[in-house]
């Protein structure tokens, strides 16, 4: 426990620097952990970059990192799952749990949700980090910490195709080859989707698609949304009965719609622009249901299974990897927007 | 059966005229129907005025009409469950029993569906008409003619408060207070809904709204979606659970959207214009569903025990009456969209 | 607050004594509230009676009563959403708020939930008595003390009825017209039950649930299960979609099996034998779900705006009043059986 | 077409015999298939046996067979998605496409559903036989005949999988390893299921199930529910989250109820004794449903598309295969419980 605290600190907009900060000590309920391996998500690029994601704005100085798994270092009152030493994974958001959304099971629509790095909470992008001991989730050995960490864009592949309706049999159209359109393909399949396309704009993108299980590429290279749906039902064999839209643009949402056979799901889970043109009479005329996706509740349980079990497996998203000290050059990487998971590890005594 | 078969027949755009056609004959499984009660939708009278709906073009001659009940005049091969004399009303859309949609209880969304007065199929605002006998619903001795006919939009009713997950203890909020809004809203009031709020843009309807059962009123006067959201809230006093939009007005949408409870609800009922620009990233985020509607299926036999248990009254919707014989000049009235419900008489026989 | 808390001490099983204990002081996110109105459940006289109830054994002197309203009257630290004088209902069950059941929304299964007079938590029947502040319901002003005591038994009542999907058109079928099947009632009818059929073997609660609003009532002289299930069917005139066992008699649950129509719900919300003989097999080859009730789940917000808007009328259901101070007779009488629901005004100095 | 139809006639109880029939030609909206493979399943046997099943006797002479695949030989009137030669599999329950079952999308359990083999509906163990073309599936090039007849177990599996909720990170308890319990096995796994743990009384039959994709296999000596339950949770490490019952046998369905995570659901597939004597208590208590059975409605599709994907594999389900000619051989065999899958070709001209 002599290691100093170093944590990655966004001071403003455009300025992230390590800093040293005082360790913190768990408090009832809680652990202490000594941090691993911490992914960098798009939200902590943009929070630096533009200091604020829609209404959460960058007003104080923050620590970063919200994807993180790590060691327990110390136990707070009251915790018993957990013994110093294990290996955990972290969900990121810690809810209310008093309100109607915590009690209903929704929790993920916690309107006092603290959630990491989303201004003004502190991230897990550090040496030592403290955490709800119920939201820390025990890996087994044949999980490593970069699969934990990745528990997080996971569950939020979970969350979506859960919501989305995925079954046996179903026939899936991914729109977007990122990281998350990736880790819903695994979970669709997972669920027993009996084909899935992909759509992307990049090649190499739909190539990875290819290798991590994708059905069916189709390159995309129109903006017209009809054009789009043509291909995916054409070079599907019959329309989708599920489309999950990770790739934020407007003309996937058309796809989208015009592409869902009808009484089927639409799934929202790129971020685009607040204001969205879209065919919505489509839509309702053939009752195709347009579902949003928030984070995740009651999901890291599932997506730890599905690795251990090896029904997945997330260790391909992986393609670079830097230490704590060299986050400031992991950021700018990330930044240029290639590769697919930039990992930071934060505990040099761990391979 | 002497009466000849007085049918109002659209001929073509702005042609409606009565012609006299032959008395069609039940086939298997079907009944004749000596029709009593036909109310004017709007979209008869836009089929009438503008020749088509969407893709649904007029181009030989239609009889309109598909809000309609009246008495079994003749049984087909192997109807068992009525018989001559039975008054019973009529669901209007025949689907074909084979598709996947027809075998997965979905039948509205059956690509083969045939439903009175949508081009080619005729309608039923004519003396005699066949129909199919499963979907001819015997009415119990308490249940008019009228109400009957009017099983129609309250089945829209019930398919749209059933889609959107209305229950006891739910706050609604209804956008429009036309005939569609208001059987809306006595279905959610019958369903266990605690309040329901309901807009327009007309005060007078407000009126009728409240004496059909609306806790709260809003006159909407602000084409600015969130102002009205706030108003809707404010009045409430709180967000509503579900919002169900009867309008066809994009700055409804924008309301619904703005003032429902995260992992809420937005059922689009309304009929706006094809592309629509909506904050569909707010929406997203909050999980609320935005769910559309197509006519209904299933439904029919709850609108009727609604009627019959005196749990809904929908006989005040009736604003106007006319025969047959005066069709055109109920047409004319019904294009002014006042009065709620234009009704026609089919039968010289009966009340 | 000088009175003393004088409370309703079951010592062992057998011996119920008033004893005065010490006014408890509200914690962090609790309530102390002025105890008002406290119902009699056959639990409480059972634990007295027989000083267990299944795994539950009095071990320890035990404070009874469960059924419970009261007045705030002092705020422990961090609540806000309730001031003193605040009128409120208490939700006797305290979920542990970390566990998979508790995040995943179904709190009531949290396995180390602690309940009101469930051995050895101490329940309400008392002066005052300190809970958390989030189960304390505030009554508005047309919602009395009692209705907020009753809000527990109709909380069960919302729990069964959406467990076994009762909605608009549903027929249903209740066994036992006691408290439990009586309020199953009124929230059937409020869910837009068509018809709702109500069964038991005393006729003079067949005539109080007929004014409570039951369609029909059938006394049952038989213990044949199939004879009964042949009644109920030929006086609703169809079979019921669900069926809410609320008797814990055997007989009615094959009643229950056998009346229930292919494809519907069959609820067991009365306590019967732990081995009980069915008829299994009917059951699953007509698809007829089985499915129980744990007391409730986010059910007391919807029971409150359910009587706050008039939809249900519990009040009629207390039948017998008693004071703090008359305890053990009031648990006499209970013991009785007679009456409806017994209900104990602990403060003095409110009607 | 010259081959006579030579087909497998129960004439009365025990009396099995090869008659010649009359080839029947296909009417409107149904095709003639050249039969090729038939799995005989427990029913045919059974019927043979003892003439009867429950409420279904044998009164007249009956062809059996049910579990079928054949080549289209001759199109009815208005068969437009086959054509002549194509290989299909037949769903072989006929539902009447009218009643509130059939229009709900639970055909199933339409009462009036004309079903292959059940008296006194003739089944498919013959030459040549006439069905609906919708129920009458496309096998693609990679779907063998044999495949296609296991269709019918595996649409069990998939219908009671989907009844009982199986998504992905589900931990099941299957009781017993025939053809059902071992195609639920693999529909399970393929909907995602982490962990499934399945017991039987024989161990060889436990070996054939760890090869098919069992986690955890259980082999059961004790006739004690508890103590199976306990074994099961130990095992498993956690108690299952679904527990699917194909063993008929009284004492698996305690172990399901007492192993069965609370909030779980316990699916009974297994047909025991009408009358069983159950912890029903239990049940109801943790919320555990009990559901069941009946076949299946809109699964076909999809388990075609498991097996055309791969994500099944129900090939070595087939463990001994005889000729049309050989069947009392084949039925003889089957009566022994010997073996998983019987299979007879009726087709002399195909592989």
């Amino acid at each position: 426990m002599s290691e100093p605290n170093i944590s990655a600190v966004l001071l403003e907009k455009g300025n992230l620097k390590l800093e040293e900060r005082p360790i913190p000590k768990p408090g009832k309920n809680e652990v202490q952990i000594a941090m691993h391996s911490v992914g960098i998500c798009g939200s902590d690029v943009h929070f630096w970059t533009d200091g604020a994601i829609g209404p959460f704005v960058v007003k104080a100085p923050m620590v970063l990192g919200h994807e993180a798994s790590g060691t327990v270092s110390e136990l707070g009152e009251g915790v018993t799952h957990l013994k110093v030493g294990d290996r955990v994974a972290i969900e990121p958001g810690v809810p209310c749990r008093y309100c109607s959304a915590c009690k209903g099971g929704r929790y993920n629509l916690c309107p006092d949700v603290k959630f990491c790095a989303t201004p003004p909470v502190d991230g897990s992008l550090c040496r030592y980090y403290v955490h709800p001991a119920d939201l820390c989730f025990k890996l087994p050995d044949n999980v490593s910490y970069e699969e934990g960490a990745l528990l997080e864009p996971l569950s939020v592949g979970v969350h979506a195709c859960r919501r989305s309706e995925v079954t046996i049999g179903s026939k899936v159209f991914i729109c977007g080859a990122g990281p998350i359109g990736l880790v819903c393909l695994q979970v669709a399949k997972a669920m027993g989707a009996a084909q899935v396309v992909i759509t992307d704009i990049e090649a190499k993108r739909l190539e990875f698609a290819r290798q991590m299980g994708a059905d069916v590429t189709v390159h995309v290279t129109s903006r017209d949304g009809q054009e789009v749906a043509d291909q995916v039902v054409q070079r599907l064999g019959c329309s989708p009965d599920v489309t999950i839209e990770c790739s934020g643009a407007e003309s996937s949402i058309h796809a989208g719609i015009y592409a869902t056979q009808p009484g089927g799901v639409l799934m929202i889970v790129g971020l685009g622009r607040r204001l969205a043109t879209i065919p919505l009479l489509d839509a309702a005329l053939k009752e195709v249901d347009i579902r949003g996706n928030l984070r995740y509740a009651n999901d890291y349980p599932t997506a730890l299974a599905m690795i251990a079990s090896g029904q997945v497996n997330v260790k391909p998203l992986v393609s670079h990897r830097y230490s704590l000290e060299q986050t400031l050059e992991a950021f700018e990487f990330a930044k240029k927007g290639e590769g697919i998971k930039v990992m930071i590890h934060c505990d040099k005594n761990k391979a």
